[in-house]
């Protein structure tokens, strides 16, 4: 029997427990949509749910959803969703989109419900080290112990998930934490962080360089990518000072499309980036890392930094990136309006048997004003850069951090996030198959996300990828493992599965005529795009 | 660029490179399964599978498939299987799965690829500390740094994972040790652990407390419960004495039916455990943990053991069981010809609708000698264990560490280990939404797996779990988050995107109907069983 100094505390009424103490915090502090999946340790905070009604809940059926699901949630939204997890195998399931939203720089207010902790020295069978599992994900952890706690705990969680840069934080909640009396009430939430000041020396020696002459690249990231203003500021300073403006490889969020500064964006390919990059002196980094290779390869670089090119970090992410823009501009004499803005350019409307080029330029002309974008297509996506550059302005959500199975829960996110916005999600199979049950939430929440899912029936970027890193072009074994088309999934079961509405389409006129039927109905769509093979 | 010391090591030809050495290594040492998701960093791998033919690679699109499959081959073969995920993203997705079979004692080699040795400075995209997260269900851990050690280390992953107890031996692969030369072959395979020695004074404490009379019972686990002739002895020695025989409530793997030793299984309940434990005086733990609550409640114990009640750890899982049940059986005068064997008796042939009762009854009345059943029914699997206790001899495998999400994977690999065996897998509509891309493996490889999913379209387990923590019966919010029925889930459309021939039947006769269908015809099967919830 449990010995008196592990006696469990006993439930508290549902209006003044911890459960509710930490909801109300949370909503006080703009945190108002929790993506769930939860458990029988975290009972009380779903009962929860129904003393605080400002909260909204979203249900997952997998925790990959719910974890992606916040990241496009906040990119779009501005400010940090709830998920709510149970224990770490929850958390573990959740993890590979944790680190996308660590990479993003996403603001993510991530709930791990725990054992009690009277119950934790039993090591009963669902008991792990949480916060060994969260570590590398989260910039801020903490297991409160008492519910008494809870209600700082949670105003410092927002905090640090807001930075800047925004940052997972993990917040362990032990059952009996959430389940203990909470008198005290919510805490105030706390203000927000200031930013790094920007370093004058930084910005003399940035005004020097791109006022120089010399061949140079404005590397942007983050808060600028996202930002059709700050964007316009960088790409003034870059018209007048004859630089090369350009986005990091995968951006959390990119504004693009007619009447916003174009960006190249440097390329997923090593040797790729580096033609991109050669012969420039300087690289000046605003909100960005130095790029290095995704991969490493046996006879490619890792650092792409061209030799003897001199790397300006203008603004870290943790920066304050408006000053140091506006520092940057007054140093060349530059504004927003000196920018080159993209004029608004329609593709040719495709027809015939859908190709990796043909599905781009039907997602192009049928693109609508203010769609949210998001881009898991991997090589189906490599057209769609160069189609929708001078499409009606979007928005574009990249996969950051390299962990596929993103698309589905960023657009179901995002979706959250913005009603009022279509949000089309460009997806392939080999991805999709890591979190199909995205489309289940996007169904139940009637969300308004069409689903293009490419589907060439391959690994088809491990069919690349062998080649690349020196494996040669692979035995019987190993091309078997790429491919999937003697098993062809069926994207429009899954997507009936689901609850979602779907059709299957190989040619362009098809896909177009799918898009336009998915733009007239409310509610998610899945459109199924037979295309060959990249590679 | 990258500087001398770290410049990359050259790949070597794929007959002597360092993947080579490893797959060589592990198929000498019996391990000729690799369940594997791979990436990029992998391809040398995926590539060395042509050079070692005795190597099959089974493909999973999600890598808790992969770990779940190792995880039930391993069950059934008595030997591990290698997986292969792709880094710490991969390993997260992997995680859940790995954490059951950490507590179902089951060895896995568990391979990880990473960004090559001289690529993890410049923190690449995909890049995370991959042992942090692998601690957690890993027993050893090891990161070679160089192709030469590869075959050694593949040696002791082996032998650390077949331990006794087994267990989870995660070996990290950068990329350039997988693809750099390794000249000097593959190692010896390291022989097998000598198990702890019994202690003649815990055997004598044991015989005693068995022959006094007082109420006692053995409460077996691991290896006996999973072993007909030890499960006899342990019977043996019951009857002997008196002693009530029963079984760990989630084991990994449970000879069951007609001819063996029935055990009953400590109830999941903490309430009911109690019951079933009330007034032992002497409490034998045969390769088996002291029981605990599965989870925590404000008003229930942690600690099942009676007050007062003595508990005797005979032999753990790190034990010689065979000779602690052979010397306890000595001192008792007791043999497995002792035992009381469970007689063969069929079920009565169920009719009408579903429920959780005729569900189990058929399943009883058609289930197959030699069936491998898995068990992840969870409520709906309720009147399993009654129904089938007299039917033909079958073995049993249970979610052990209560990560839902293992059965498709866990029969999947099951499946693989025991081509001629009919694998059953009783899935549930909640849990099967965690793992879904098995099916998709099953019928890749053909697999003989009937899958019957229990569609109540309920998280029915929560709605039971909200009112045992005390949070009453729940407001809409909360009971929404526990309702699937307003967006059903299709799982004969699931089946059919994943290419698994499927069926639909919400009667008794309909559910015998179509186990006999399923049982007629090679390769995978689902039938979606409508069920009420249980709660």
């Amino acid at each position: 029997m449990s010995d008196a100094s592990h006696e469990p505390v006993p439930a508290a009424d549902p209006t003044t427990n911890g459960a509710r103490a930490l909801i109300r915090t949370l909503v006080d502090a703009g945190v108002d949509v929790c993506f769930a999946n939860p458990g029988t340790s975290e009972m009380h905070f779903v009962a929860a749910l129904d003393e605080v009604p400002e909260m909204r809940g979203v249900l997952a059926l997998f925790e990959g959803v719910a974890t992606g699901a916040a990241d496009g949630y906040a990119r779009m939204a501005g400010r940090p969703a709830a998920t709510l997890l149970h224990l770490g195998s929850g958390l573990g399931n959740g993890l590979a989109n944790l680190h996308n939203a660590r990479r993003a720089r996403t603001p993510v207010v991530n709930i791990v419900g725990d054992h009690a902790t009277h119950h934790k020295r039993f090591d009963a069978p669902l008991d792990s080290d949480i916060e060994s599992i969260a570590r590398g994900v989260s910039s801020w952890i903490r297991t409160p112990q008492a519910p008494g706690e809870l209600a700082n705990a949670a105003a410092e969680a927002v905090a640090a998930a807001m930075g800047p840069a925004g940052q997972v934080a993990t917040l362990i909640l032990p059952a009996d934490v959430s389940w203990g009396a909470a008198p005290d009430g919510p805490a105030v939430p706390l203000p927000a962080r200031t930013p790094d000041p920007v370093d004058p020396a930084t910005i003399a020696g940035a005004v020097e360089a791109l006022g120089s002459g010399r061949p140079s690249v404005m590397l942007i990231g983050g808060r600028v990518a996202a930002n059709p203003e700050l964007l316009a500021l960088a790409g003034g300073v870059a018209a007048v000072c004859g630089a090369r403006l350009m986005c990091e490889t995968f951006p959390a969020r990119l504004a693009r499309g007619a009447g916003r500064v174009s960006v190249d964006r440097l390329s997923y390919l090593a040797e790729f980036a580096q033609m991109q990059l050669d012969g420039t002196e300087h690289l000046v980094l605003i909100d960005t890392r130095s790029p290095v290779s995704f991969f490493a390869y046996p006879d490619k670089a890792s650092d792409l930094v061209p030799d003897g090119c001199v790397v300006h970090d203008l603004v870290p992410p943790s920066g304050d990136v408006v000053a140091a823009l506006e520092a940057l501009a007054g140093g060349v004499g530059a504004s927003g309006s000196d920018a080159v803005v993209q004029q608004p350019a329609v593709a040719d409307r495709p027809s015939g048997p859908l190709t990796g080029e043909s599905l781009a330029a039907a997602i192009a002309v049928t693109l609508a004003e203010g769609t949210v974008l998001v881009d898991e297509g991997n090589t189906s996506g490599l057209f769609l850069a160069g189609t929708t550059a001078g499409a009606p302005a979007h928005d574009l959500l990249c996969l950051t951090g390299g962990a596929i199975g993103i698309g589905l829960p960023l657009a179901t996110g995002a979706a959250v996030a913005c009603p009022d916005r279509p949000v089309l999600c460009l997806e392939s199979d080999g991805s999709a198959m890591y979190t199909p049950q995205a489309l289940w939430t996007q169904a139940r929440e009637n969300l308004n996300v069409t689903t293009v899912l490419c589907n060439n029936r391959s690994y088809a970027v491990l069919n690349m990828e062998l080649g690349r890193v020196g494996a040669g072009s692979g035995g019987p074994k190993a091309r078997a493992m790429f491919n999937l088309a003697e098993t062809p999934l069926d994207f429009v079961s899954l997507a009936a599965a689901c609850g979602v509405a779907a059709e299957r389409v190989d040619t362009a006129e098809g896909l177009i005529a799918a898009l336009e039927w998915a733009q007239r109905e409310p509610g998610p769509h899945l459109i199924e795009a037979l295309v060959p093979p990249l590679v």
